[in-house]
């Protein structure tokens, strides 16, 4: 295990107060993943994906890329945007995919390995209202963005940031993906995601990646140092802009996250195995553009497939369906030595036991399906639509508790204890063994949010559940947040851009 | 997988209304257990253990079991109850254990096989306090114990009693057995537990469930009919009452369920691996009684390892450790061919975020542990020490999830759905497909508990919480509850004998 095996140490604060957490580290899953699909089930999905892009096609929508498929030996119908692909051409394609790519920060003790069995944590992304308990429910604003990437900064088991954790919708469209990656970059040292929406917004993000590390053009293209998770409009067709960052990303060899929003009964079929057929269809389209573009470009395959309530057409997540489907997407990423990537989604209202459960049943299906890169891995609410400051400390203590049970058991004569059984004797108690006060302090994962005291003492202190007493930490947290060093020179070269940009309009509505 | 394949369908309810919930069934693991230990980590727990019992001992507080014991060849240490057990004994009596047995209910449509892969979920046992949003937290009680037996029978993902689901104890410790079990066994039909409480009680219970099921002593003793979950006394003490119900319930080949109470760092060594040879030892010492009274008789290893609060002292469940014992439990188990017996259990005090997440880790233990039987899998809460009404309903739904995964994802040319996605095409929906209306009514997993509906929609309808809705949902299934059929020959016996044993005075304190 890569990981530092030093335990948690309480972080000393201003205020004498500590926040114990796990140390930031390499997360590696030792455990083998989960196989929902036999070797012959995962054939016959990878077999009607072919069908699926042979026969049936699916539509680009942007001429740049029709011309390098065209080009490439895809098959583009006259007067239309639909392309059918060949199993060769995307077999061949998808041989130039790297297994494995190091993501770096501008810290570059925030680097990243994307691939194995090598598995990151990211924040909620892309919510487009925020909620806490003081202040409700309310639109995404930049304040609650800014607070939402300091609190995530403050936790090592959020390894990087998965889009915005909530969309600054008080901020003019043109700028807003200037000042959203200023504050990124300022207030975090981690690895954060430039959005594909459109060929400008996509480049000055991954310009800014630039400065933010202070490399030139061409060691960027060395190293990936921003990410960018491109979604399918499902059924089998990739939109405009996305394609426009498609493209940019591998041109200039940053990976993009190819994830089909494939919800079964609404945007895919109603059966788990023809949404996952479509699922791997789209994806490894995706993915092929990517590679005809620049082969060898860093990718990953990213699975999303849940169900709708079929009464009202409403998705869920963290469903049965949801976690086998995120299982059997590792198995189809594997089948082609791609980085695999899922969530943890919930569809809950309110940081209630439901939000809970779901979650955990997501993650559970990210970590035995082997996924390398857990989007939305903290705050998620409301199947996306919400960022929750409380779920996102609820999250931290469950990705934690995840990570301290890739810990191996010990197993040697000191850990086996005999001789302090020996000492302690039948009917006696461990408290005051050597063995015990040797190892107690550091002996167990201390979590930051459950609370273990007894009912009456719980009581008498308050009485709060795990939201409320979320609340209270997430704003201590806050409160002690201190931005990470950044070079000033960096920072005026940052600003700079951003000013420059900002003077030029920005990014125009076409 | 041996488990009926139709969907859920609706019950139709007197009032109108249904509970929709996964049907009957033995419910079947397909998947491959999750092992933290090497073969050789397994091998040196087994040592360590060997050696705890050899030159260390275990302390048998009756002395029938020393008698038992000594006959046997195992070393009693003159005036005292310490007894070395060489491991060629051990080997010698686990040889005899069954991998695999029937526990029979009195409805045969009950009977539950505990063995291989299959996964039976019982309720919470023991509990000392009960609680409920309206009434709030009370003493343990007869009311409410009747009200958790009526809930329990109602979900058929609920598939024995644990134990009481919560102490009567408003009735006379001396008759509150009888009353407990004719109530259990006319509120439900479902297997339930025996107390290890002493001789007498366990013989009462006992003939309790051959009246219950109609058959002779001898068919009893063919037919397991009862289980009983046996306590050590940690550190490596096992008391008179409960050795008493061990020779008792295999001297008529009924299994018992030998569960070392080995909280790390108190009754255990502060390390996982010294936790885990100390529960092997404690476990296996029991389940050597059982063999040695009769050879071939059911046990099943239980494992409840957890980690305690270094600073208070308290225990916690749901943790990293926990969840890393239950999984080396697991495999321990599978080492000696026994059947294995987990929990979910957590720490919390309210039914919230920290209960819900702290379940579903204890969970995915007892699941890819390959738990057997998972006792308190429905309604604890506290560490045990309170049963609450609400959080039966958060576990059934959690129960039923973890059984919705265990289905095999169908793959042929139909699921694969190549046609629907032709005939929707890129850019279209598959609401309307036919492949969509033919499956949708059974395609996906129907909630009892979760809400997906918008946040406006759910807010706008009183925007209640899973608590919340679990508390009048379980209202709901009470007040819709019809005992199952009973032959009146059947009922009238039990209660002659009832009568009778009451009579005599129950059992009196010693």
């Amino acid at each position: 295990m890569a990981r530092n095996d030093s335990r948690s140490r309480a972080r000393p604060r201003r205020d004498g107060t500590a926040l114990r957490q796990v140390p930031w580290s390499a997360l590696r899953n030792p455990y083998q993943a989960i196989k929902v699909l036999s070797e012959e089930q995962v054939e016959a999905i990878h077999d009607a994906s072919m069908r699926i892009l042979e026969e049936i096609g699916m539509d680009f929508l942007h001429p740049e890329a029709l011309e390098i498929l065209a080009r490439k030996g895809a098959e583009v119908e006259p007067g239309s945007e639909r392309v059918r692909l060949d199993r060769g051409l995307v077999q061949e394609a998808l041989s130039h995919a790297p297994a494995q790519f190091t993501l770096h920060g501008r810290n570059p003790a925030r680097n990243l390995t994307v691939g194995a069995n090598f598995i990151n944590f990211a924040t909620v992304a892309s919510a487009v209202n925020v909620f806490d308990l003081e202040r409700g429910r309310r639109d995404g604003n930049f304040r609650d963005y800014c607070d939402l990437v300091r609190l995530a900064q403050s936790f090592n088991i959020v390894h990087l940031f998965g889009g915005y954790p909530v969309e600054p919708i008080d901020l003019p469209t043109e700028t807003r993906h200037l000042d959203a990656t200023l504050a990124v970059i300022t207030l975090s040292d981690k690895v954060f995601h430039g959005y594909s929406l459109g060929r400008a917004r996509i480049l000055d993000s991954i310009e800014m990646a630039r400065i933010a590390r202070g490399i030139s053009r061409a060691e960027l293209e060395r190293q990936p140092s921003l990410f960018s998770v491109v979604n399918t409009l499902s059924p089998l067709r990739l939109d405009g802009p996305m394609i426009e960052g498609v493209i940019e990303m591998a041109r200039c060899n940053q990976p993009v996250v190819v994830t089909p929003f494939t919800l079964s009964g609404a945007m895919s079929p109603v059966t788990l195995a023809g949404a996952l057929a479509q699922q791997n269809a789209e994806a490894l389209a995706g993915i092929t553009l990517a590679q005809l573009v620049n082969p060898g470009a860093p990718v990953v395959y990213g699975g999303f497939t849940s169900n709708v309530d079929m009464k009202s057409g409403a998705p869920a997540f963290g469903t049965p369906e949801y976690m086998r489907a995120a299982l059997a997407g590792g198995q189809l990423a594997r089948r082609y030595g791609l980085p695999y990537r899922s969530s943890n989604a919930n569809a809950a209202n309110v940081v209630d036991a439901q939000a809970a459960y779901e979650s955990e049943m997501s993650l559970w299906g990210a970590v035995m399906g082997h996924a390398n890169i857990v989007v939305h891995g903290a705050g998620w609410l409301e199947g996306g639509l919400c960022a929750s400051f409380e779920k996102m400390i609820v999250d931290a203590e469950l990705l934690q508790m995840m990570a301290e049970l890739f810990r191996p058991i010990e197993v040697d004569e000191e850990t086996l204890g005999l001789e302090a059984i020996r000492e302690v004797e039948p009917g006696g108690h461990f408290f005051g063994a050597a063995h015990t006060l040797e190892r107690y302090e550091t002996a167990f994962y201390t979590p930051m949010l459950s609370d273990w005291r007894n009912y009456g003492t719980w009581e008498g202190d308050g009485a709060r559940n795990a939201t409320e007493r979320a609340h209270r930490l997430y704003r201590k947290v806050l409160a002690e947040f201190e931005p990470p060093p950044l070079d000033p020179a960096i920072r005026e070269e940052l600003e700079d851009f951003v000013a420059r940009r900002t003077r030029e309009g920005g990014v125009r509505a076409a």
